[in-house]
């Protein structure tokens, strides 16, 4: 009874795959920390996709990758693989150079709502297939939705026509869109490797990249409220993308945000649709506008519509001004279905039926907010899901009226709360009085736009 | 569409085992180096073992442990775990401590089969669960059945008696002992996660401690025929599985023993069982006699049959002597449907039906023997098996003619082939000739003991 037949386990295994190593070589090759060749990632991940190689030897490749990770061009490989799973939208009728804006996701993030319109009205195709709320965070197809009658699941069609026609569409993921995604991360879900670097970044990718874009901007969120706490995650992440990227042929631009707060002072669906159209119109809070002009300006440049990051500022401000923005946001509406009056006549929105207002129980300074627990304390409130089979309340959600910084006296209101459903409003309330953090000192600002990178 | 929503991935896992975590807790925390609770360990085996976890979530937890190891406590469960998926033999009825001896697998490997009548004439009972052929290696129920009529598929009660009547039975293991190791083995060898040591160390534990033994001898094999050819790695085994035995309430005892060179000089299944009748009468090869008397030593310690080395060495050359320990051979052979003339005429065992002889190609001292390469020209020339469907050919094999160190004219011969098939001829003495190193210097002996380990 020898420990273990090495030889005999080779023999043993699956049959090859089409480039010829099998999957039992590849997952021993990548477990002690080689590289696998690119082919062979193509071919075992083509493979999984058609059934062929299963979930347990997957699954045992998934935690070798965790350990030991991809490098570039593996990774390159992996996201050509993902991407050839399915259908690769080809926009190349369509002028311009095409660029879209990806983020990792946060509290009160209502950046896309008004990035796509000014981006569009500055000139650039924006094509931009957008996610659902995800735990603590918000997603911008449930934002979108509480516009009445606006349709996130138009068909490759009518996509592709109106990026070309309005130069903007803001759809959901297709079934036909990098399949293996979803077996894959259906798969990660229960294995417990989701939180790991390279498969986020290629699942990112594969999906921005199969929209048909020309480039990208990441918005790699850091801080409480983001997936990525720490700066040297969100560093890594975005380096990682970037490389893909590069990998792939496509120019990527990554600014690392701040996350530590949530971003304006609305977070809920209906709530952000307003304040996304107030920055169209030059009135939002000061960190999102700064934060939108920010991404949207990159995306200027990108797309060859600015030389540089004054020229593109000045184009923006200008599309603000004349109200271009404005209307490209109503053209945008109008052409996926929704009402586009409720752009302007927020009665048109839906409405929360309660509101309430949360005090300060103390004087001084607010210092911090926890801002994962805002997020948890809105999907608590039904503005997002706590299973995937909630029904999300349109209308629900608060509006912050301290931020960071802020000076506060005892009964002020901190928040104000827009609710249907009143018994869910004390816990809710508890939550955020938990959130804030009230203190003498007003507290060092944290920069808005911690790093920008790109190759 | 944020990175990764790990909130649901724990709601989204598999329902929770009946200890209350979840797979997909079990794994990460796993994945992220913390402890698993013994009662985790053991209800996540049972459910696995009864089809309730996936082997997706298994291959995920393997890889896992590949990187993060177990600990002692850990490894104590998982092995009890493993070992209450099926059934644990009760030899309680058996007076006296029964002790094992198991090793890690080599080539020319004999020692059981001198080993078992040895102790057994002393007085210690010996239950002996074995395992077949693997790889380069050979395996004691391949010798054994080179013996014209021997059984190694008796069921429960015939061994149990005839190790209480006999104090000596090997067999087989059978379908109801350790289920748990042969579904997780299946698994382990198509995901790479065979060669992970606490995984070898409780699958080779667990089956040991479902033979019903009081205690254990290890003979782990270290060298260019062992599977561990580091004495760090066979160091780091032996330890592993003397924790395990003593979380399990078994005194382990580990001899690291030299498989640099084949034991003894007969490799091949009937000429193995032709030299193990020597050994028991004083006339075998002095390495595989010293390593035998090391080994049933200290079974003789362990089952209170001598205090010390001194006295268990005067005790087996007495039963030697005496030709008790013949006598206990011919009695196994017997109890076991084997003829147990066999044992006495050698030409009642399988025959080569041809002899052939590899000569010294250079004058010198042999240097070296690369023993892996002598196991697997053993296995080209039919004494193994290269699939597991092959069919052994028991008169096969080799005797060494010279050994390391032995002084070596050209043309002298180095090795007797005794062969079935005169097509295999010419590649196993290519084979042979590749194995062999002569040079000018006899070199530096290696010791037949490295060490000995206890907890």
């Amino acid at each position: 009874m020898p420990p273990w037949p090495a030889a005999l386990s080779r023999a043993r295994g699956s049959p090859a795959i089409s480039s010829g190593v099998t999957p039992y070589e590849l997952i021993k090759t990548k477990r002690e920390g080689h590289k696998l060749a690119a082919g062979d990632i193509r071919s075992f991940l083509a493979a999984y996709t058609r059934g062929e190689v299963p979930d347990y030897q997957m699954a045992a490749l998934l935690m070798a990758i965790f350990f030991r990770g991809l490098d570039a061009e593996e990774l390159g490989a992996w996201t050509q693989a993902m991407l050839e799973s399915g259908e690769v939208l080809d926009l190349s009728d369509v002028p311009g150079i095409k660029v879209d804006k990806h983020s990792t996701g946060g509290v009160g993030d209502k950046v896309s709502l008004s990035l796509a319109p000014l981006a569009a009205a500055c000139g650039v195709p924006v094509p931009m297939i957008s996610g659902r709320g995800l735990g603590h965070t918000g997603g911008t197809l449930d934002k979108l939705e509480s516009i009445p009658g606006f349709r996130v699941d138009l068909g490759v069609e009518d996509y592709r026509r109106l990026v070309r026609e309005v130069r903007a569409c803001l759809i959901g993921q297709t079934a036909s869109v990098v399949p293996a995604d979803k077996k894959l991360y259906a798969l990660r879900d229960v294995t417990a490797t989701v939180d790991c670097l390279p498969l986020i970044a290629s699942s990112i990718m594969s999906k921005k990249l199969a929209e048909g874009i020309d480039a990208l901007v990441l918005d790699v969120k850091c801080g409480s409220g983001a997936f990525m706490k720490r700066i040297d995650d969100a560093r890594a992440l975005a380096r990682t993308m970037i490389d893909i990227g590069a990998q792939m042929g496509r120019k990527v631009v990554a600014l690392i945000t701040d996350m530590d707060q949530p971003l304006g002072r609305a977070v809920g669906n209906a709530l952000e649709v307003i304040e996304a159209v107030q920055m169209l119109q030059g009135e939002a809070p000061p960190d999102y506008t700064e934060v939108t002009l920010a991404l949207t300006g990159e995306m200027l440049i990108l797309g060859g519509k600015a030389k540089d990051a004054a020229e593109a500022r000045a184009r923006m401000q200008e599309a603000i001004a004349s109200g271009a923005a404005m209307a490209k946001l109503e053209e945008i509406v109008k052409a996926q279905g929704g009402d586009p009056r409720a752009v302007r006549d927020f009665s048109l929105l839906p409405q929360a039926k309660h509101e309430a207002t949360v005090a300060a129980p103390s004087t001084g300074f607010v210092t911090h907010i926890d801002c994962e627990a805002v997020g948890l304390a809105a999907v608590a409130l039904g503005a997002g899901r706590e299973r995937v089979d909630s029904v999300i309340q349109p209308g629900v959600g608060f509006h912050l009226e301290k931020k960071v910084g802020d000076r506060v006296e005892t009964g002020e209101p901190l928040v104000r709360v827009h609710y249907d459903d009143p018994a869910r409003l004390e816990d809710v309330t508890r939550r955020l009085l938990g959130a804030y953090r009230i203190g003498p000192e007003k507290p060092v600002a944290r920069p808005l736009i911690h790093e920008r990178l790109e190759r």
